[in-house]
C-alpha cells in the first residue's frame, strides 16, 4: 500500500520547503501546484483561472442575502469552484492510487481520510514567518515587517475558510494531524532527515 | 550543554510513558514525580501535601471576594502554594543544570525557556485516551466512557488552568511547542525509536 503523507501550513512557516525536500529524501512523488495544471486539464479552465478559485473561494462566491431578487445571479462561478474541488477530489484520488506521495495543502488530509494518510502541519511564529517571507522576496520587493504580517495573515485566513468549508474540520487544529512541527528557529533540512525515518 | 526536553500532555495521551521512553532511549535522567519528592525535601512539607497543592493550585487557594471581611482570612496556603512553585522552579533548574534529561509537566518548558528546551506536546482524540485509561486502570475499576471522559476533561481544565496561572502562555497552544505529537493510533515505542533520532 502506498504512504501519503499531507502537509498543511502556515504562510511563510517553511511548510512547502519541507514537504518537498521530505518526498526527495523519501523519493516519493511530491503534488503542490502541479495538482492545479492537472484540474485544468481535467476541467477545461485555464490554469491561472483554477488558482484564482482555489485561492478565493468560497468567499466571494455566495451572494450575503439569499432571495427573489437574487434568482437572476449568475451562478456559474460558483458552479465552476464545485467542479473545481471535485475535480481536485478526483485527481488526489488517483495520485494517492499511482505512487507513494507527499501532497500540499488543497484539502488532501480530508479528501484521502478513508486511506489513513499522515498528515503533518508545519506552524512557527510570526517573526520567523516575516523572516522567511523576506528571505525569499523577489529582489526589488521591499515590505515593511507590518506589510508583511498583513499578509500572512491574510493568506492564512484564506487557507482556514477554503479548509473549514469543504471539510467538516478546523484548519490547523492539531487534533488533525499525527504531527504539528515548529519551524521556528529550526533548521529543515536537519529536521528533514529525521523525519523522513518515520517512514522508512 | 545538557540537551532539555520537556513533556507536556493530555491526560491519557500515553505522555508520560513517551517521555520515559524517550528518556532511556537517550539515557537522559527522567523527572516526574521525582519533582515533588525534592520539592517536599527542600519546603519541609509532606510529600503529600506538595502534591495536592501542586493538583489544586490555583483554584482553590484564592478568596473569591477581596474585602475587609476577609482581612482574617488564614493567607498560609496560598503562602504555601507560592513556596511550593519557587521550591519547583531552583529543583527544576538544578536538575537541568545537571545533566540532559526529560521533564514531564511542572511547567519546566517555561521556567527553563532561557535555556530553549526542545518543548514536546502530546496529545490524542478522546476515545483513544479513553481506552488508554482504562487499559491501565487498576483491577476492579469498573468506569463507563463517560466516567472516564469527565475525568479526563477535568484533569485537563486542571493541567491548563496550573500553566496558565504560572506562565504568561496558553497551555497546548502549539505556538508552545517545537513538536506536538498525536498518539491516536500510534505505537508509542516506535515512535520513540524515531524520536530520538532528532537528540543524537
Amino acid at each position: 500500500m502506498n504512504t501519503i503523507i499531507t502537509v498543511g501550513r502556515e504562510f511563510g512557516s517553511g511548510g512547502r520547503e519541507l514537504a518537498r525536500r521530505l518526498a526527495r529524501e523519501l523519493s516519493f512523488d511530491y503534488y503542490d501546484k502541479e495538482i492545479l495544471s492537472e484540474i485544468a486539464r481535467h476541467t477545461s479552465l485555464s490554469e491561472e483561472y483554477v488558482q484564482q478559485v482555489v485561492e478565493n473561494q468560497p468567499r466571494q462566491l455566495f451572494p450575503i442575502t439569499v432571495g427573489r431578487s437574487f434568482l437572476y445571479v449568475d451562478t456559474q462561478p460558483l458552479q465552476q469552484a464545485s467542479a473545481v474541488f471535485h475535480a481536485q477530489q478526483e485527481i488526489i484520488r488517483e495520485l494517492a492510487e499511482r505512487s507513494s506521495c507527499v501532497i500540499v495543502g488543497r484539502c488532501a488530509d480530508y479528501i484521502l481520510r478513508d486511506r489513513k494518510p499522515f498528515r503533518i502541519f508545519v506552524y512557527a511564529d510570526m517573526q520567523s514567518r516575516i523572516d522567511r517571507c523576506r528571505a525569499r522576496a523577489p529582489e526589488g520587493e521591499n515590505m515593511t515587517d507590518k506589510e508583511y504580517k498583513q499578509q500572512i495573515v491574510s493568506m492564512d485566513k484564506s487557507r482556514a475558510r477554503y479548509y473549514d468549508f469543504y471539510t467538516d474540520m478546523k484548519w490547523g487544529d492539531k487534533l488533525n494531524y499525527e504531527l504539528c512541527i515548529n519551524t521556528t528557529g529550526q533548521d529543515i533540512p536537519s529536521l528533514v532527515t529525521v523525519l523522513a525515518k518515520l517512514f522508512r
